[in-house]
């Protein structure tokens, strides 16, 4: 298979480890006969300072020719923290995921047996936990007009869904749920917001489709306690982009690394492949950042392209090099391991499988 | 002091938690010398069986003539359980707030040596968490603007934000943060939301008037994975409205026991203090219930009047009950003390601390 694919590495450690994630693909091609080619880039705080613009126009239009997206990270402190920063990294990502169409946001969370010692929830609590959460990604308050007064002092930022936004991410979480255990439940706030309440009876008239999934609703605060008290309750969750947001980040670390958990963006024509992880500026360029949620969204752009076989390899790497413990200092802190090397073992060891 | 405390101890177990509380602060006034004046007045369920009003004119007057409010909890079966009834016990306490011009809503979060083994958490993430929430209560997108097209397919809700609105809750936080470990936290989500970009230009500009105090600035996602991953790095936290909602329920659960959580909605003519548990329906008149919430709401309103020592001397006596086992059977299910027993223990200590 030939894909052509786009890497838009950004800022922080972004780079650093999607540079594993392109030497694993690179192994896999290798062996397995493919032909991956790469085209890197500029995004986040890095294009702003290139160019101005946290998304380029031709880093966008390279994205739109290429068959799928490599996405590393992006932030940088200067434009974070002054709230006079007119163009900010974040809107690269949020432009780009608008641009492609990206509308749901994939996150699975899995307790792995491995590194339940290291889950900040006690054992009995995380034992057994298995879900994925489907958050809408382009619409919502992140993406409705906000308005700011001439004098500065009066801000609003605008919280809008139409049916039709709501409906073709709850068809994909009641297909997921089917493959699962067909049991789905829609996080919203539907005793106090509108939009909740529209997602609510869109999403109830949807599920009369999938009767074989049971349907359940559980307002924002609530499901922000339940991931603490009872993660393993949850099969797919479904939510608005803000409420996606918190809660799957929450959902994150529940796990015990999230040096380890990759995403996927998808959208009718296009889909993106990221860690979860962010830019992480204090570790930049210190070879020390994990590369394995990077190159386990590899793994899954395989996955997505229907190369089961190929994901499975690098899946089975990742797999021996925890095993090994060829792991960088955030899963063991006497590991004396880099980023590079723990890419070198995955991509060595894919190689040299057969 | 003087201070004329309204005592507004509703439904369910609110009058038998109430009344532990009442003695608490009795047990104080006799030994640091202040009159303590309780002025008891329906609200609730109970309210609306004797008058038709869940606030009674002369139960809101009766708080706006006192120095603060003591409130119990509100809810009956008999009114949450029927759709069709008109009048709700809940509509008194959101009238309530409303009149009183409660902005804020603060929730200390402290994990008791005691209950850790009870915390879903590990004991090394918990141990040390003392933190205290300060949530903006009446304004944000809960009381935006809601809109629904005519054709039902199109919902929003308005999130906004004036700079006196920030401006009012962040001075109460940093006086908090003063008489505490001198750090705030301020959640927000300024990277996408102008409203997030407002509260922290505001935030900003009020901490230089608080330069004992360390500012710093947290994503409202990071915040979700930080409250489970290390609570204990947060002094005083504030945040907009909805934010609030989430983390402080999220934080609710870390502790291991929300029978000690108590409360404070606080504006500036008012202040009103309450534990965050319900009215508990089922466990009315069995003399069970935890009263430790109440009675630490109690100490709650002796710091708003800067009676620091004496509100240390109740969270002492707390402290004691716990560690000598003289608790309610939801905090240990062996034990065989009642509502009021507990209550008599906290008192009695402090009558006999000296
Ligand atoms: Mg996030
Ligand atoms: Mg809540």
């Amino acid at each position: 298979m030939n894909l052509d694919i786009a890497v838009l590495s950004g800022d922080g450690i972004g780079p650093e480890v999607t540079k594993q994630a392109i030497k694993t693909l690179k192994a896999v091609g290798e062996v397995y006969n493919h032909t991956f080619t790469f085209k890197e880039a500029p995004v986040g705080a890095i294009a702003i300072d290139q160019t101005g613009d946290p998304l380029p126009e031709k880093t966008l239009q390279l994205c739109l020719d290429s068959d799928a997206v490599l996405f590393g990270a992006i932030g940088h402190p200067k434009y974070d923290n002054d709230p006079s920063a007119k163009v900010r990294p974040e809107q690269g990502l949020l432009k780009l995921r608008k641009s492609l169409g990206l509308f749901t946001n994939i996150r699975p969370i899995k307790a792995f047996p491995t590194l339940i010692e290291k889950s900040p929830l006690k054992e009995e609590r995380i034992l057994g936990t298995d879900l994925t959460i489907y958050r809408e990604l382009t619409g919502g308050i992140y993406f409705g007009e906000k308005k700011l007064n001439k004098e500065g002092s009066v801000a609003s930022d605008l919280c809008e869904y139409s049916d039709y936004e709501i409906e073709r991410i709850a068809h994909l979480a009641f297909k997921a749920a089917r493959t699962r255990r067909k049991k789905l439940t829609l996080v919203d706030k539907a005793n106090v917001l509108e939009t909740s309440r529209l997602w609510r009876k869109v999403v109830t008239n949807i599920g009369k489709s999938y009767a074989d999934v049971e349907l359940d609703f559980l307002f924002v605060d609530n499901a922000a306690m339940q991931m603490i008290l009872n993660p393993s309750q949850f099969d797919v969750i479904l939510t608005e982009n803000m409420f996606g947001d918190i809660i799957s980040d929450e959902g994150s670390v529940i796990g015990g690394s999230i040096g380890l958990l990759a995403s996927a963006s998808v959208g009718d024509e296009n889909a993106m492949f990221e860690p979860i992880h962010g830019s992480f500026p204090q570790a930049t360029g210190k070879n020390i950042a994990n590369p394995i949620a990077s190159i386990l969204s590899a793994a899954m752009l395989l996955e997505h392209f229907k190369l089961f076989e190929e994901a499975k390899a690098i899946n089975k790497a990742v797999e021996k090099a925890l095993e090994m413990n060829v792991v960088t200092p955030d899963i063991d802190a006497d590991s004396k391991k880099t980023t590079s090397e723990v890419g070198n073992f995955i991509a060595d060891y894919i190689a040299n499988a057969e």
